[in-house]
């Protein structure tokens, strides 16, 4: 083993396994959330995917989930390897800050100095070697102090990302392509999205954060005091007797607020966030119309059909079809079609309406049918 | 009770209830064809409301139902007032001449000189004055010696059904409004469905013959001898213990032939066919599409939803949902859809593409699929 094949020393993976993924439903369902299915068609579920992507840069049991009480089967199902240690159960969902700050302070009290890289559990990663070299320059700017995330290099202009600006070199020694961050932009509009790339200064925003825990704390402690102190009380207790009884106590209070707006945002602001350009294909998978590309990868006038043991029909039908319920689906003259069929629910929708699909969700929600939810 | 609305004398009534429907699929099955599906949403049958529609006509226990010997049950559950004597069962399906002829030839048997009406078991009529009053006159004509059909007074230039052509009066007294019929024309272009409307010379052929049945078995004598011989072999062994032989023997070998081409053609040919104007709504109902029209009735950017409980969200979605299965479904900005959702298969498609239907089918069938058929 080459000593850059060598785990990364003073490295902690952290994957927070959460959110539903409401655009996926009826395929992503509470009880079965968008990380545990295979969306990419590797034959592993994303999560498993992910932790397979980060052991060889962690090394072996310094990888932590954070996910749901409800899932905690499901997810040592996908994984195994993970012990009790590196599984943290949340009571209830508190948002990216207090999920990623719980692990960070934590680990930060286990092992000081530790350097952490928060990656989402659902995300799709083509490009192993240009993702490990890209994680490697992100821990050595992380080792110099500042909060790293790894931007996208986008292949179009894409309009359904958060995109991050970069455009002067962090000087960082041994980091030489990192950038500083200028600022993070939401999600554009199709024109903007192409002034975006053609421009050759946008990174999309994949959520991936990598920082000595202590710093990314800090940042917490600045912007979020309450929350802090609760995550500093949390970890405190976590490895005695009293987690249950603080976790009961704290837990439930915590503001909900996604990192990108409680650390990374501000970070940015002050100067203090760099991204490294990622070279790899990354899709967050967050809309059939994301499973259909990556599945069709450029031959949109085919069929994708997902589902082990899909007994599908197509005349003269594209788009995607995801067959959970082992019925018999004909598809005749439909195009750009996305068609969800489980059990107990069924979804006919296009690729351009697949954004729309969390307003069904919302409607079943307001309807009180947390039966298909 | 007017005269008017008094049974006709001499009248005996012939529903035959075949044919699976191959473009409904998979609402329509071998195990459930057309006919005992609602499919015009009024709460019954389409065989149920054919009954009824003719039982007033024909009078108590002058209407004939001829049907697969696997239907028995089901159609003796949708008219419990049906008894033995007016029930045919066919062993294997053999087209109409075969079964309309079977129950001509039984019933001339038994009541010399009776006039039959034969009415698909699955259309969907609407207008009963008018059909009344389009039954009577053909009674009438029929009483003349002739074959009279019902031609449906075209409402648009449909494409999907055959045409009639009759420009000159029939001269039956009585029969004012009967013409003689010029020709039969299969399923035309939208230019000449364009033609034949504007022209005011053509009807929906719409498949009701009412004829002296011994009328009708002369035409077949003519035009089938063999399928005659056997027809008055299985009649004469009916009403006695050699019914099963016989039928074993002699049904199985009759042709498969429509009586639009052993009976109906031929005899216009020889000036002894006339068509009696129905100005009442008339559909076949042979595919999603016809079904949509009739929910919709003009209102194209609705969605019609068919079956019972069904649980159906729509977000900008127009077009037809039949729920079957019992399932949530979900449509989200889909224009002129079909979606057909039973519990072992799922259809969908746009009413543009309704007729391609019966594609699947037959691939199904090529592929041994008989469990979905």
């Amino acid at each position: 083993m080459s000593p850059t094949d060598a785990p990364i020393s003073h490295f902690h993976a952290v994957i927070p396994a959460g959110g539903i993924g409401s655009r996926l439903w009826p395929l992503s369902r509470a009880e079965a959330p968008k990380f545990l299915h295979d969306l990419a068609g590797t034959g592993t579920s994303l999560l498993r995917a992910t932790w397979e992507r980060l052991a060889p840069l962690a090394g072996d049991g310094r990888i932590m989930v954070v996910t749901g009480r409800a899932h905690r089967a499901a997810v040592e199902l996908q994984i195994p390897e993970l012990t009790d240690n590196n599984l943290v159960l949340e009571t209830e969902p508190r948002d990216s800050s207090a999920a990623i700050g719980l692990a960070a302070a934590i680990l930060e009290r286990r092992e000081p100095g530790v350097i952490i890289g928060s990656f989402a559990a659902d995300h799709v990663i083509r490009g192993t070697r240009f993702f490990n070299m890209a994680v490697r320059e992100a821990v050595i700017a992380a080792q110099a102090g500042v909060i790293a995330t790894i931007g996208i290099r986008p292949t179009e202009p894409a309009i359904g990302f958060g995109y991050i600006r970069a455009t002067q070199s962090a000087n960082i020694d041994g980091a030489s392509a990192t950038l500083t961050v200028d600022e993070f932009v939401e999600k554009p509009t199709q024109s903007l999205a192409e002034t975006y790339l053609s421009s050759g200064d946008y990174f999309w925003n994949a959520g991936m954060f990598i920082a000595k825990a202590s710093v990314l704390l800090d940042e917490l402690a600045a912007t979020q005091p309450e929350m802090h102190a609760g995550l500093m009380e949390l970890a405190d207790a976590w490895d005695t007797p009293e987690r249950g009884h603080v976790v009961d106590r704290v837990w439930p209070g915590l503001t909900k607020i996604a990192l990108d707006y409680s650390v990374a945002e501000p970070a940015a602001t002050k100067g203090r966030l760099v991204v490294v350009p990622g070279e790899f294909d990354w899709d967050d998978v967050g809309d059939f119309a994301s499973i259909a590309k990556l599945h069709l990868s450029g031959h949109k006038t085919d069929l994708a059909i997902l589902g082990e043991g899909a007994r599908v029909l197509s005349d003269s039908a594209n788009g995607i079809v995801v067959a959970e319920s082992g019925r018999t689906i004909a598809l005749v003259g439909v195009k750009d079609i996305v068609v969800v069929d489980t059990p107990d629910a069924l979804l006919v929708t296009t690729i351009a309406h697949a954004q729309r699909v969390k307003n069904v969700v919302d409607a079943l929600r307001l309807a009180g049918r947390d039966d298909v939810l």
